[in-house]
């Protein structure tokens, strides 16, 4: 068992009430997500700044340090110390972190709903992961995930326009659920909480509101996850990674519709499941 | 009128057909948006590797420069040229660029869905950026921009998974209308157009699908646009950066619909317009 780094518990308000006009000129006032800038400075070197609700940067910087691959263990840290004072958060590590220039220097631009970004050596290690071909998701525990989803109280169902992503054990129980701003940012913090508690992805499932792309399906690879479910749609990249990785994708998932887009094997049918829930929800409707 | 760069034409399929199962173990065919890496050259050099659909790769590679502020003026470009058998776009400049190391240094790691990328100097600009006020937008004409939406064929009706932006008059008339897996890119590929065309923002209306981020209102201001709608919501620093600039934002535009978030001198209400085409809704339905 490493060291832990020691790591700070900052709070801070996740949504804003701001009033507008309705179509009839009426005054209203709603909630949105908060957002603020958290520049993250590694050793006292700028790294970058990510625009996030601030619900959990700590895990958030680990998760990110970790899928970019700028950090391999968990005892290279130190300390990551959040200060909303000045919107920043600084990561000490023990002994540096070695080539960075190097490991920062090449962009590629992804496509999630934007222009995100992976540093360039993400696509290579793509090439080497192959995830746990034993794993396998019951239908029953995907809509167990799905259900869990729809009733989990959220940012999203008082202030709208933030994006969700949850960790859940192979029987479709809850771990982790985490939203913000930008969907990376989600799972991102999940891959912080998971590397904090040491937690392996190969009998996990990973569920996601947003979109099925690439840069999604890369970073669910790196946490060894081998199940991705979305209430959205997938792009052509995102499937053709989780092809190649070995990663079971599932897109439209919602009430008892899904579809299974690539490695069928791991997803266990439970017809009669199915009809009798199918039944069941037709005679309640 | 400045003499033109010269620009490939460029033709990629949008769409791709696969093959999947659903809740029932059946096989279907859908479509999902295509999706192909583009990595940009300028004067031969490297500058990124973007993702998109490939529908307008000349102009989203020429808005992308324009939004990112990386070029300033048209007559600076020589060529922009697609050649999809290696998914590269080379950008050639008549003179070059100054200080292009420089300016591409910084990363601010923003939100929209994902952390999407703006290179350092950007945020800075906008304390610059006043736009247009005697810029108004009438309650019909929103009305007609959020119809034209709703009806405009469509990647999205067909395969889902894309982000559309589009670009109308003060009077709701269409002028672009442009979809890619990243919102991002749409926004830049409907900048490309208005520079080439010579197309000044300050009496348009820009509408998008997707949130209104921080860094969609600034892409907005950047191309002077002073009305920016869309059917989703927004998040604080959209907001704020709205306020400042002087943009009005409209969230949650669907049926007659909508929230007015910001600067609403913007807006001229015709409710008498509203009501009768609530009761003609109400009617219909």
């Amino acid at each position: 068992m490493p060291l832990l780094p020691h790591i700070s518990q900052s709070q801070v308000a996740l949504t804003k009430e701001v009033q507008v006009l309705d179509e009839r000129g009426r005054l209203l006032t709603i909630s949105i997500p908060a957002e603020r800038a958290l520049t993250v400075y590694l050793d006292k070197r700028e790294l970058l700044t990510l625009m996030t609700i601030g619900a959990n940067p700590e895990a958030l910087i680990l998760g990110y340090l970790r899928n970019q691959r700028l950090i391999r263990t968990l005892d290279e840290i130190a300390a990551v110390q959040v200060d909303w004072d000045v919107n920043a958060v600084a990561v000490t590590t023990h002994h540096g972190v070695s080539d960075i220039e190097e490991r920062t220097s090449k962009r590629v631009v992804t496509t999630g709903c934007g222009q995100g970004t992976v540093f360039g050596g993400l696509m290579d290690e793509v090439d080497q992961i192959h995830l746990n071909p034993d794993a396998k998701i019951r239908q029953s525990a995907l809509y167990r995930v799905v259900d869990t989803i729809r009733t989990h109280p959220s940012i999203y169902k008082k202030a709208g326009s933030v994006h969700a992503c949850a960790l859940f054990s192979a029987d479709g129980e809850l771990i982790y659920f985490v939203e913000d701003v930008g969907r990376h940012n989600a799972v991102d913090a999940i891959a912080g909480k998971m590397w904090l508690a040491g937690m392996a992805g190969s009998d996990k499932i990973f569920y996601t509101t947003g979109r099925l792309t690439s840069e999604m399906v890369i970073k669910g690879a790196q946490m060894g996850i081998p199940v991705l479910l979305s209430r959205s749609g997938t792009t052509e990249m995102g499937l053709q990674v989780a092809e190649q990785v070995g990663m079971s994708l599932l897109s439209r998932c919602t009430g008892r519709h899904f579809l299974l887009l690539t490695h069928p094997q791991r997803l266990e049918f439970e017809l009669d499941h199915t009809e009798a829930t199918l039944a069941g929800d037709l005679l309640k409707a």
